[in-house]
């Protein structure tokens, strides 16, 4: 059995330690050097108790040469910082980025919502996107998606394949966990100001992941797909709920219409469960699993589609996402060392 | 000083419990007779320990005897029950409903959503929509909003009223904290599965708030309007945040237009805080108080108009809004009793 | 009336914002300015949007110039930061510290857990304490207790004053929210982390409110007494529970003798709620309110008292105090502007 | 590789759930009927939207003709029932209750705590204690401790078998989740009694989890240990955090030996984790994980150790101890089908 080695830059913060905890159950990766900008020195155990096995790594600094040498690199790093780093590793390197650097293809786009210079694309790690896995397959450089867009994708992608939405109009309201910020110091993340509330952010077609929600559209089959996205904060560590209506391409469209382009879509994903219908999504059941529970119906009343996620934002939302990705970039068994069974409640 | 006298039948739930803390607050409302269904008989403290002055309270059983011969009646009942009680008190009784038995004036809306016969309409209790304070004042009997509704409708009602937006396609995406359903006692609102996750219900425009939400826009000048409503449960004891989006009906209509309309018709509105432009709500903000928290932009990508209210869903959502009600229909002054500052964090 | 002018300096923190908060309430105190250190030149709303008539405020700078002029000033700052300004306020400003800084008569208990110099030492805010109040009646100084040491001693007084338990070996363990921390930029109190865990921290009696649990309960008659006391953080924004106990002085001590003597201390205490017998605080139920829930009964199993008590960390144990002292000094009604009732559910 | 098949009595609940998950991840046991009381019938799916793989399976009644005929039955039903259910069962099978039914050695124990008959003892399923593996090897019946005594007797052992303490008065107060009490339907478990709350129960020794503290003690070597025991319940989902103190044997006992003797008694324990000295355990890092967390040390100032431990209730807690002490009945490997590694944040 062939064995990889995988380093882990930026692994201190939340995403960085999701990666570890899922590699430390793959069977076939084996982790190599944990690297940090600020606690380069640090052990791995002052940052993540959880990882047991990990407590006394000594975490290294975020650079080349510490990267180097390993078969894959995992990027957990702040969005800028995963251009200048990849281009110091080999093309035999299997460089797999959860930043946002490498996601748009559209430099217009890239330009208008993070305001810096575009650093090209890679292939998009959302193996469930019609004919993704063969592009990522023997590919060295990933970039995986945002945690919403994974979510609101997985909700829409069996519509819009079947044209049973008009894609000019969707409308997605999110809520999500704090952790998907990382372990960002702001008054807006304290514990007081979370627990008990309830906020939206970045209103107004202005968050990030809406470009990339548009691009997701159109790789699915969408003809300038528009989404207005708000998503809002809850109090709960992990996890994300998104909630997609958009209207019916025909009003004759029914529920059970809707529920079976759903199936055909999905029946063969490993990572993405339809609930049986009536039954909807919650985010407590994908908690630590690489696994979208989705649910859709119509309101007849409105003439719209209604299709819900859950995942978990560190989990299928990131890290999760990016073991898939490199399972295949590796010719490996796509599921291997990932689960479906969230740890509820 | 004149002085009233209040019952509050369905004292040990949570609307009821919210409104004896207020009542306890208000200067010319006594509290007279609690009374309950199951619980008759008990301690008020042993359901409510927060409402120390009245822990030695008898709970009575709920019955006409019991309520009668007070100026003021308080229904937290469960839907269904209050017609035949209220029928049982006389006219000069000020009979306020906080279930939804008499909020929908269409029968056929009420047959199609409660399944039940319809019990005719009172008084609606929203001052702020408009010519509403008019059919409050001197009014015997009011039915009280939906938690729901009064979020979303102070939300859209500016962009009705100004014609910002179609009214034909109306969503609203909704978190709401578990005190919303009361004590009920079903898996659903355990604690362990409530706690870390988020799960809509009742989806696909099946929700009993749906008609109300578009009665209300249609007082506000809405033609025919339809909404599109999803509601999730998140973790949080109380507390609304109601995201709603619609289609501008021009779209010229910019950030600018929209914030002006939104101050023209809240600028005298004691309990609607339109917060600074940029500024978005937060439920916790709201808690205790018989405040909404407003915010509307638009978002020129889509062409939607987006608003987002937070509320408390037991204080403004029930109890406060009812005694807000109240103070009109007795013509006492309208913020009498009622706080508009939460108790955050 | 009198009317008192009260300015309130670290109002942008918790602490400050509770102050604030409770100030809007009470009819005889109106707030003049709010001064922080970072953020003077902003506008109260962005750091407290649940102060609305607030909202417009302009943050001035803590200093001694911005201070002065008022009857009243809190202090709400860091500890080690109220000394060097309370020194430059005239003996005629009631000067109300909740920082630490004045609280512990003992300059070796100081230097030995804040080493540093001592500041001297001001009266006990307290009133609870045997013949505090009349300590409290006029001074115009005043050092407001930690909020650990307000939940303990309150939940042990009786049981010390009236010889019920050796005092020489007390363990006091105490569940609290990270708002009793401020609004402190550390990974520890970021949401994440704290929501879904709980953790002990400064355990091993190096916790600085140790030395003022004891102080507290030499001021009960308690001779040389001995706290060994673990804190833990638990996922709530506001509220303690602090679970004491101590060996009964007399094996033959009952559950009644013990519910008696707390009876007989707390019956003209209007700011302590000694539940029925068999029932336990709740921190829900004192949350927003200047109250503190108790319940004691003894083990005859280990021959030890077990004392509960419950309070809001920011308002008895912090703010709610200040301003029962500030009634207390200034010769006005105790209660005024206070209330016992908590938000909850 | 010998295969087994394992029922699963009690499967709806939050335990029978952990079962579940847990043994869908052994690679040699296999899950043959899972069944329950009132939702026979039903499909597991709708219980346990987490454990996709099952979601399909039937429950079944809960009675000996559906739980015979697997080499393993696990018990995960309310206190009283496992006895007459494991009559029924042959001695061939290994029957692992996880109620408190067979936990109790001393039948006057028993019948004080329970107030009914005792059902006799079964093999103790604590692994860690002295000599209990040489028990549990082979065993056909094993009683699974409570969570609370796994929890306290892991933070006590080290200290109990190098004598360190007197253990005539040790004290325990442990932050619990509500998981603990199962999916029952009361009042003190809805989501809006618990968020944002604290709150003890069953005070002044009488839970039972008391008398099982203190066998686990007697069975470290204590001579007739007292245990003066408080619990409180925390707004989390799972974990439980156990402070545990009691005043030193020798006052010259300093923090190293404490240190070093719970180095030495747990060096060889697979699922106990001393942590850094310094560092003290959160929950949240044991979550899914069968592992206990642990920090000790000295009070000097009181002459009392503090011994701490964080464990996830349904897992070490429950689920995981029973299936640890399963693979060592079964002379499998002990660290089978488990994780030492949380979900975290």
């Amino acid at each position: 059995m062939t064995k990889y080695t995988a380093a882990v830059a930026g692994a201190t913060g939340y995403a960085g330690g999701e990666l570890l905890r899922l590699l430390l159950n793959h069977p076939q990766i084996e982790i190599g050097a944990v690297t940090a900008a600020k606690s380069a020195g640090s052990r791995l155990g002052e940052h993540h108790p959880h990882l047991v096995p990990l407590a006394q790594r000594e975490v290294e600094p975020t650079d080349a040469d510490h990267l180097a040498g390993h078969d894959i690199v995992f990027l957990a790093l702040p969005h800028g910082a995963s251009g200048a780093i990849a281009e110091q590793l080999g093309d035999d390197i299997l460089v797999v980025d959860c930043a946002a650097d490498h996601r748009l293809v559209d430099p217009a786009k890239w330009q208008q919502y993070y305001g810096s210079d575009h650093h090209g694309s890679w292939p998009y790690g959302l193996p469930e996107l019609p004919g993704q896995r063969e592009k990522l397959a023997g590919s060295k450089r990933i970039a995986v998606p945002g945690c919403n867009p994974t979510a609101s994708t997985l909700a829409l992608l069996p519509a819009v394949r079947a044209g049973l939405i008009n894609t000019d109009d969707v409308v997605v309201a999110l809520a999500t966990a704090p952790s998907g910020a990382g372990k960002k110091l702001a008054v807006t993340y304290l514990a007081a100001e979370i627990m008990g509330s309830a906020t939206p952010y970045q209103v107004g077609g202005i968050h990030r992941h809406t470009p990339e929600m548009e691009q997701n559209l159109a790789a699915c089959g969408a003809d300038d797909p528009k989404v207005s996205f708000t998503p809002m904060l809850v109090p709960m560590a992990r996890g994300i709920l998104a909630t997609c209506t958009a209207k019916l391409s025909d009003p004759s469209i029914g529920a059970e219409d809707v529920y079976a382009a759903y199936q055909r879509s999905y029946a063969e994903e490993p990572f993405v469960h339809l609930l049986p219908q009536g039954v909807w999504p919650q985010t407590q059941a994908t908690i630590g699993a690489n696994t979208a529970h989705l649910q859709a119906t119509v309101d007849p009343h409105t003439g719209r589609l209604v299709a819900i996620a859950a995942i978990d934002n560190l989990a299928k939302g990131t890290a999760g996402g990016a073991i898939q990705c490199t399972n295949i970039a590796l010719g490996l068994e796509e599921t291997l060392g990932l689960t479906t069974i969230g740890v509820a409640p």
